[in-house]
C-alpha cells in the first residue's frame, strides 16, 4: 500500500483513446504509455476529468483500467479516477480498480445535490468509501466541473482517516492550499490539479501536480518541478510563465478536444472526443499550434 | 405524440421509494401513486432531481420506469428525466423509457464540462437528442444543480426542433422566462421547476409547474394554479406565500430527505434516501411539521 | 410623514441632466418634470442608481434635490437615494435633503467591506440612519452594482424599526420578496426595483415599483399597474412581457446611457452621461429605436 | 518620477488613525510611522482599503496625505489611493495628493456600474487619468471589495499607458498574475495585494507585496521577501505557510477592525473604526492574540 510521501512529482491525467467509432481504441492507449513511459514521471491518473470519465459506461472503465495497468510499469504509480455522484457505486468502481491493481484511487467529491454537502455529509461519504476501500483514498477537489468548493475546513475533517492520503486541488486557490497544510496534522500529500499553477502550488507546500500539459510535455513539466526542487527559482519563474498559456489552451480555455488535438500534434494518438464534446475546430488548429511552439521551443532556456 | 399544449398544469417530480435494504420499492411507489392519482394533477415526472436520478443505474431506472407506467392512468401524463452527460446514454435512455411508454423526456443540460457548454455544444447535443427520440423532449435547467444556467438565447436556439416542446425552468428568473416567451416563435411550454415561483410563473407566461410541493399537497399547488386561471389574484398572491416556506424547505433549504420526511408525515411513503444523501435529523423533524401545518392548515382562506 | 401605504404604484428613478459641460442642466430637469407630472405617477426617487448618484460631489446632490422639489408637486411623493458607504455621511445627506422637503430616503446598503456586511453591522447602520433621520427610510437592495444581496432575514431585521417603511428590491428574486412579506410583521411595502419583474414583483406581494422605464414610458407602467390591480392577468402578462425588453435594453444590458439616449428619442431632456460612463454608441441607436418602437406601439393591445 | 524598478518589495497599507471623537489623529499616525519607518519596507500606501477610504471625506483624505508626507523619509515610497467612482474625481485626488508630494496613486477601479464596465470603458478611464496626473498611477485590482475582477487582457491594455507603471492585484490568481505578466509589453510591476500569497506571487513574477500584514509584522514580511530572492525557498514555504493564518485573520475573515486590534496587542496605535465597520469583538481578542503568537514567535526558524 502507498502512502503519502509517494506522492510527489509529476503524474499527467491520461485521456481516454477513442477509435472513429467511438469505442476505446487500446492500441492508442499503449502507444502513448511508449511515449509517456521514457519520461520521469511518477505515474499515471487514469479516469479523470481529462479522461472524460464522466462519458464512460462501467465497463468501458474497466476496461481502460485493465488497458492502463498492463501498459504502466511497476515503478510508477497507477492512479484511478472512481468518484460517482452515489457512495456505492464509488465503492464498487474503487475495488473493481484495485482487483485490476491499482495503488489508488481519486475521488471527486459528490456534487450534484450542491446545496446539500455540508461537511458532515461529504466526511461521511469519503470516510465511508476509505473504509470500503482496498486502496488508499486521494480526495479530488475540481470546482470548475463541480460547480463546488470544498474548504479547507472540511477537507481536513476528510483527511482525518487512516485511508485517505492526499488531494488533488484544481481550485487554484493557494491560501486554501496552505491551510489544508495547516489543518491536516499527518503525512498528507497536496497535488496541484494544473500545470498552471504547479510552481506557486510547490511554492507553498505541494509535493507536486497532476497536470495535463504532462501528457503532451513530460519533460518540461519534470523539469519544472525539478528546477523548483534545486531552488533554480528564477529559471522556474520563467519556465512556468511560458508554459501556463499552453497549459490554459488544452485545460480552461479549449479543453479536452484541445488536449486530444494537442496530442495529435505532438505524434502521440489523439483521436475524438465523445459526445457532447465537439472535436476541436480546424481553424484553431494553427493558434494552438503556435501556442504550443511558443511554450515548447525553448532553446536558449 | 403529446405537443406543446398537453404541457400545462400541475405535474409532481416523483421521489424514488427505496426499502430499508435501499433497493427500489415498487409497493410504496404504487401506494403513493394511489394518492397523487386522486387530485387533479396533469401527470409526473420520473426520474427528476427529486427522484434521486443521478444515485441509480441503468436497471433501476428501467424498473422504476415500469412501476411507474403501470401506476399513471391514460389521462396524465408520464414524463421522463433522461438526461446524461454522455449524448449517445441519454438517447439509449429516452428510447427505453419510451417504449415502456413514457410520453415525454425531461432532458437535464450536460454539465459537467461546463467551460465547454457552448450554445453550439449544447444545441448540437439536444437537437441529437430530439433527431433520435422517438417521444417528445422537455430541456430541463437547473443551476442549483448543474452550476450553469441556460440563457434564454440558448433556451431558444435549443428549442428551433420541431421535437422540442417545452423546458421545465428551475433557475427562478422571472426575466429569462419573459425572454424565453418571446424569443421562441412556435408553441413551447415553459413550465416552472418549483413551486416557489408558480405564481410569478403564471404571471409572466409559464403554462404551469413541475414542482415538488405537489408531491405532498397537490390539491393546494392545483388550487393555486386555478385561481391565476380564474383571475382570484389576491387569493392566489396569499396562497403562494403561504405554500413557499414549506416548498423551501422540501427543496433548497432541505432537500430530498426533508421531501421524504415530509411525505412519511403526511401518510404517503417516503423511505430512505440514497447515499452520500443522509436522512432528515430526528431532532428537525418538529421544525418540519410546524412548517407543514402553517402552510396546509388553511382554514379560513 | 409619509407610511408604507403611502409606497404604492409607480415611481421613476430620475436620471441626472447634465449639460455638454458636465454640469447640472436645472431645465432639462424641469422640462422632464413637466412631462413626468402629466402622468399617474405616485412620485419620484431622485439619485438612485440611474441618477449617477455616485459620480456627483454633494453640492451637486444638494443642488438636484432643490431643483426636482421645485417642481414635483405636492400630491406625488419626493423619494431620494442617500445611502453612501459611511453611516454619517448617509445621516448628513439624508437629513439634509429632508430639510429641501424630500418625503423619504432610499439608503442603499453599504457594502465596500462587502466581507464584513454581516446582519449585525447592516442593522446597526440601517438603525442609526433610521434613529437620526427626521423622514422614513426605505431600504435599497441593489445586488448588480453592489456585489451583495441582503437576505430576507436581514432586510426583516433591519425593517424591525418604526422609522423604517420599506424596500426598494432590485434584485429579482421572487421567492427572497416572498419571505420578506412573511417575515416583516408590520406595514411594509415592496416596490419591485425593475420595470422587468414588475409584474410578478406584484403578484407575490410588491405594491408598486421604482422602474427606469417609467421615465420613458409612465404611461405604460402604470397601465400595466393598473390592469393587475383590476385582475386582468392575461393582459397584463401580455403587456409586462412587451416591455420587459425595452426595460432590459434602459438597465442591465446597457444601462444609463441607453436610457439618457432613448429620452431623447422620446423627446424629453437625455443628456450626457458623465465619465467613466461613456455616451450611448450611436451605431447601437437604430437598435435601441427599434426596441423602443416594439415596446411602446401597441396597437391592437 | 518613480518607474516600474522602484515597486519591489514590502509596502503596507497603513490604516487611517482616528481618536475618540472619530477624528482624524494625527500623533498616532506619526507614532506607527515611527515604528514602520525602522524596517526595511520599501513605502507606504496612505489611504488602500485598509485606510478605510471609502468612509473619509476629501478634507480628511487631504489632511491625511499631508501628515503621511511629513513622516515619511525621503528614500521610502508614498503611495496615495484616489480611485473613485468618477474620473474627475480621481483625477482632482490625485493631483491634490501629488501637490502634496506622493510619488504615485493606486488607483482602484471605478465598479459601481459594473454591468458597463467594458474593457473599453475602464481603458478610457484609466488613460484619462494617467493622462491627466502629474504622478506615475499604478491600477488596483481588488474583487473582494469591488464585486469585480479585472481580466489580464484588460490589465495588459490599461498598462499600454506610459503612465501606468504597475499593478495592486488583491485578486490572488497565481494564473492570471502569469498572463498580465506575459501580455504586458514594458517594465510593469506586480505587487501581491495581500500577505497570504506574497510568496506564490513572487513566483510566478510579481516584484513585491502591499501586505496588510506588514503593519504589525513588517520583518516577517521583508524576511519572506528576502528569503525568496536568496533562493532560500523551503525556509520562505515554512515562514509563508506560518505567516497566512494571521494575514487572513486581519483582512478577509476579520478585516479592518482586527487589523488596527491587531496593532493595539504589538503596541502601535490602532484606535476605532469608522461606522458603519464595528469594532473589533472583545470576545474574540484572545483568538486574535493566539493566531498573532502562533505566527510571530518563531524562535527556531
Amino acid at each position: 500500500m502507498i502512502d503519502a510521501h509517494r506522492l510527489v512529482g509529476v503524474f499527467p491525467p491520461v485521456p481516454t483513446p477513442f477509435n472513429e467509432n467511438g469505442a476505446i481504441y487500446k492500441d492508442g492507449f499503449k502507444q502513448n504509455f511508449e511515449f509517456w513511459n521514457q519520461h520521469d514521471l511518477s505515474g499515471y491518473l487514469v479516469l479523470g476529468s481529462n479522461g472524460e470519465a464522466v462519458l464512460l459506461d462501467s465497463r468501458e472503465k474497466t476496461t481502460l483500467f485493465e488497458v492502463a495497468r498492463r501498459n504502466i510499469p511497476e515503478n510508477k504509480l497507477m492512479l484511478i479516477g472512481t468518484g460517482c455522484q452515489s457512495t456505492k457505486e464509488t465503492i464498487e468502481l474503487t475495488n473493481g480498480g484495485a482487483s485490476i491493481g491499482a495503488d489508488a484511487a481519486v475521488v471527486l467529491s459528490p456534487f450534484y445535490y450542491k446545496g446539500l454537502m455540508k461537511q458532515e455529509v461529504l466526511v461521511k461519504h469519503f470516510h465511508a468509501v476509505a473504509d470500503a476501500a482496498t486502496i488508499p483514498i486521494i480526495i479530488y477537489n475540481m470546482p470548475a466541473c463541480t460547480g463546488m468548493d470544498l474548504s479547507a475546513e472540511t477537507v481536513a475533517a476528510i483527511a482525518d482517516h487512516e485511508n485517505i492520503i492526499g488531494i488533488k486541488d484544481s481550485g487554484g486557490n493557494m491560501v486554501k492550499m496552505q491551510a489544508i497544510n495547516t489543518l491536516v496534522k499527518k503525512p498528507f500529500s497536496i497535488l496541484a490539479g494544473s500545470g498552471s499553477f504547479l510552481l506557486p502550488g510547490l511554492a507553498v507546500g505541494a509535493s507536486g501536480g497532476i497536470l495535463a500539459l504532462s501528457n503532451i510535455a513530460p519533460q518540461f513539466c519534470c523539469r519544472l518541478y525539478s528546477l523548483f526542487r534545486n531552488g533554480e527559482i528564477s529559471a522556474a519563474t520563467s519556465l512556468q510563465n511560458r508554459l501556463t498559456p499552453l497549459n490554459s489552451a488544452i485545460t480552461s480555455r479549449w479543453g479536452v478536444p484541445a488536449l486530444k488535438a494537442a496530442m495529435e500534434m505532438m505524434g502521440l494518438y489523439g483521436g475524438p472526443v465523445r459526445e457532447p464534446l465537439l472535436s476541436f475546430e480546424e481553424s484553431l488548429k494553427p493558434t494552438l499550434k503556435q501556442i504550443i511552439d511558443k511554450a515548447l521551443n525553448i532553446h536558449a532556456n
